[in-house]
């Protein structure tokens, strides 16, 4: 094997049995990751640059990519059959069509990202493969993502750690006066320089500016007297973090600062609430009860989210929100996020922590700084 | 007017009418944030986060946000009709075929993204409004966003010379026996402190690591003798750069120096040869024949592309490669980027700049540094 093979290949070996795939055609860059063990960062810059991972349940699998890429997905996936197609000159579409003719999966059973796959390429697919029943598979490869290998919560958990070290360095070096962009800055530079790859976001919000819900951090100077939030996360070997912490400058009214304290038991509880077998409505209904009982409006359409690999598609089910009928399981990594606004006087805070679900109940990933207090800049 | 328009109207105007479209569907977030001037970052970050901007030839236009993106959609958004849906309680999709619907678009002739929109989505939209006739629109509107308007050029000249800076300082900085991933590091911190909102891409590969098109840079020391080379890009207020250096370290043997100096004059020689008129075939041709002349090998698909907005397509049209019958025009920001392969000799060498096309010859943006001779770290 000459590449890395990161997947959970019992879970995935019975859920495309259970869904009754001769194989699934994986195209979105996180599901190729995944499924490969192969980073192509030119599929996330590069609409038409399109690679597929096609599977069976058990593991018989063609990797297709463009020619440019070959040389590193044969380096870096455990897949031996790397096929490649020369960029403009054949449609990836169609080498994907061969691949599965010479497989003998064309009139198969096929999985495929509907939610992904662009109209026109599942066009061309179709008519390339007349004989194939194509099969929306989203959900499922998702399910499989889900439950993390011993392994892969490592590598969640070292994301997590190093993210919250970059976001409290950032606070502990800021002065009132600093503007938002500068504290941002220096949040993306740590999170570098402690390792990530690539950052998938970070926003930083102060004041009024803190209550749009992905603020784009500008020129304005922290002010004595405001709290802001900061939502950051960065990609470390293609494993995710996602944070957000709170701050406060200077001398802050007391009621922001019993409004964080809330906030805080609110994600606890919640953290503490995560337990196999409850849905992720459960899990919401949970919390906005929390809310409720620590006298805070509560106006959130999701209070959390299933982590996923890559900064494409960072949501991932369990989504925690009224409608998320699935039930956790353990070896799931969740962010819980609550998130308080105050219109009227102004102010947002945020906490958002990631935790491991096991049967013995959740452990924090994110536990490197110390959160239960509003930190202070001054 | 709340907020920016960006787009280039006569353009589009006149390209819709050619194409015969009654309106418009966009959704992905470059062609989003081109037609609204609203950057909605989660659109890259969850692909069920949908948003569409829809308009017609004479700019009536609706914009259909999640209600989380509402608050910053109107006020970035040149766009007064901005609708929004409740994430998983309502279907991005419907929310846009009620806002067609009532628009009176639903029979008409609607244009969308066919490499983009996927496959469920379309088939969502095509069962609620079974009496519009879909027509694929990327190609007409990548080419309306490949005239740029004064403004943008001065954008993209902006990120361009930011970005030559940021990696001229981590060479200046670097010395032998440093990792690649610190001059990488450097080079990304560089550019966010030079203004950048986001990174879209930075890789940076020396010696043998630099023969993949795009290497992951690691713990490899900068060792002397060898040569490397690093192709960066980020986003300046959603305008990008996408400029590559190469560099040699301590004393680096004449047979690569003698080869930078050549693929540097043919760098030059293309980007003069870019005129109104001339095929992204011509340019490639040219390219292509400009190695010969120089004695060196070629070995390169394409030779540059057209510069977009946002990270995520940021190859436009037109593309330098032997199959692009589009013809360059003035206004047109195109990169152009010859790569040098010895696989013999194990090294590798690239250099990209930024031209815009004008009628009276190219004028190349990325003018900030000077690469005659190749940079060395000593």
């Amino acid at each position: 094997m000459a590449g890395q093979r990161i997947m959970n290949v019992p879970r995935f070996r019975e859920h495309m049995e259970r869904a009754g795939l001769n194989a699934v055609v994986l195209a979105s860059p996180e599901n190729v990751f995944y499924t490969s063990g192969a980073m192509i960062t030119t599929q996330r810059s590069l609409r038409d640059r399109l690679a597929f991972s096609v599977l069976t349940a058990g593991l018989d699998a063609v990797f297709v990519v463009c020619n440019i890429e070959e040389s590193l997905s044969r380096k870096a996936s455990w897949i031996p059959d790397v096929r490649s197609y020369v960029e403009r000159k054949e449609h990836p579409v169609d080498a994907l069509a061969s691949a599965l003719r010479e497989k003998g999966w064309e009139r198969g059973r096929l999985g495929y990202e509907a939610r992904f796959l662009p109209a026109g390429q599942f066009e061309g697919l179709r008519q390339a493969l007349p004989q194939a029943t194509w099969v929306p598979a989203d959900d499922m490869i998702i399910s499989v993502r889900a439950v993390k290998t011993p392994e892969e919560v490592e590598r969640f958990r070292n994301a997590a750690r190093t993210t919250e070290r970059a976001i409290q360095d950032a606070f502990v070096r800021a002065r009132p006066g600093d503007t938002e962009k500068s504290v941002n800055d220096r949040i993306m530079i740590n999170m570098l320089e402690g390792g990530a790859d690539s950052l998938t976001h970070s926003v930083f919000g102060t004041g009024e500016n803190a209550l749009h819900a992905h603020a784009v951090p500008g020129s304005h100077p922290l002010t004595p007297g405001t709290v802001g939030r900061v939502d950051s996360g960065a990609e470390f070997g293609g494993y995710t973090s996602d944070l957000a912490r709170s701050v406060g400058v200077g001398k802050v009214p007391d009621y922001m600062l019993d409004a964080y304290k809330r906030l805080r038991a609110i994600e606890r509880s919640t953290i503490e609430f995560l337990r196999p077998g409850r849905t992720g409505a459960e899990v919401f209904t949970f919390c906005k009860e929390a809310f409720a009982r620590q006298g805070l409006k509560f106006a959130m359409p999701h209070i959390g989210h299933g982590l996923a690999v890559l900064g494409g598609e960072m949501h991932e089910e369990p989504n925690l929100h009224p409608y998320c009928k699935v039930p956790l399981e353990a070896g799931m990594v969740i962010d819980v996020e609550p998130f308080y606004w105050d219109w009227d006087r102004k102010f947002a805070l945020h906490i958002e922590d990631t935790a491991l679900v096991t049967d013995k109940g959740a452990v924090i990933l994110s536990d490197a700084t110390n959160t239960e207090e509003l930190f202070l800049i001054t």
